[in-house]
């Protein structure tokens, strides 16, 4: 990437696209080198930006961490999102979710093997961007939980806030990129067995 | 702890004696200032043992670590088997099994911190006292299954093996110490939810 100098950020859509380079250059470094071994010099060097510009566009090296995971889990949403999406039953959703999430947490922390590095700081610090991760995954689990029960897939004796909690606490491990990691050569296996497991908590 | 030059390794009991001290001394030293930065040297120093003496009766400090934390995990153990020999039914079993393991885990491993790394070590390198204690807690779950088919407490259309190894899975991030350390805040609410979702899960 070359050095832009021409750019004035806080124009609007220019300052945009200068924060998607940097992230993108930023994944791209991080997923060479590790995020905690680089310095914000590392990164402005080898993007071709100077220090001084990079700071122009976030304040630190956990801001543009922050939005690379941020990134990370909005794609893995997607994939959850699209594979749910076809899903005819709530059961079927419940079963595809599992599997998306341990699927595409492993492709987007542990492919790229450095980037699992943000992930652990991530849930070290409490980034916000994990917690509203997990707040999202809950909340469509409720949803799926309602649906199925008002199709009468599900039994509904039990109150809804705490099946849905249980069901969240069992993905957990396979949410989590940092707890992913000690579930990884299991993790596929785990999700069916996971997944059938739920399921029958749920029959009525 | 004095000096014992007189000590003869190798005959019998003493050596078992001696062993036990070094362990003790290296709980209590691991414990304040962590495994991983400590050495050999600087736990002889602290026992007022010479380097030497101990090597007689350990390889290396890998060798010390694991039998701490082989012990650790048998004391989880015994508390697990004590607190599920008081219970009338299966499905009293699996729920006082479950609390049993994240308390005496969280106990064990997170109240003196620094014993912590340990088993982060452990689990890192695949130590086999790790192993064996999965593999236990995998046992006493299919027998408290069978003994729930039997009285009828429990379903049995799903196989044994899928059944106890769900179990398992949806209890692993509370027994090994090193995944309890990102549960440790909720892990007494946990135990509560998952051990109702799974007893759901075995209803006939």
């Amino acid at each position: 990437m070359n050095k832009q100098t021409t750019t004035h950020p806080g124009r609007g859509p220019s300052e945009h696209t200068i924060r998607d380079q940097v992230v993108a250059a930023a994944t791209e470094h991080f997923g060479h080198f590790g995020y905690e071994k680089t310095t914000v010099s590392d990164l402005a060097k080898s993007i071709g930006f100077s220090k001084a510009y990079i700071y122009k566009f976030f304040d630190s090296k956990q801001a543009i961490g922050e939005q690379i995971c941020a990134n990370r889990l909005n794609m893995i949403m997607d994939i959850v999102n699209a594979a749910i999406a076809d899903s005819p039953t709530a059961s079927e959703r419940l079963r595809q979710m599992l599997k998306a999430l341990t699927q595409a947490g492993s492709d987007l922390f542990f492919h790229d093997r450095k980037l699992y590095d943000i992930a652990a700081v991530a849930a070290r610090d409490k980034w916000p961007s994990a917690a509203l991760h997990e707040e999202r995954i809950r909340q469509r689990i409720e949803n799926i939980i309602l649906e199925g029960r008002g199709t009468g897939e599900f039994e509904r004796k039990t109150p809804l806030d705490e099946a849905s909690q249980a069901i969240f606490l069992v993905m957990r491990p396979y949410i989590s990129p940092v707890q992913l990691q000690y579930n990884l050569d299991t993790a596929e296996s785990a999700a069916v067995l996971l997944s059938s497991l739920i399921l029958r908590s749920l029959s009525p």
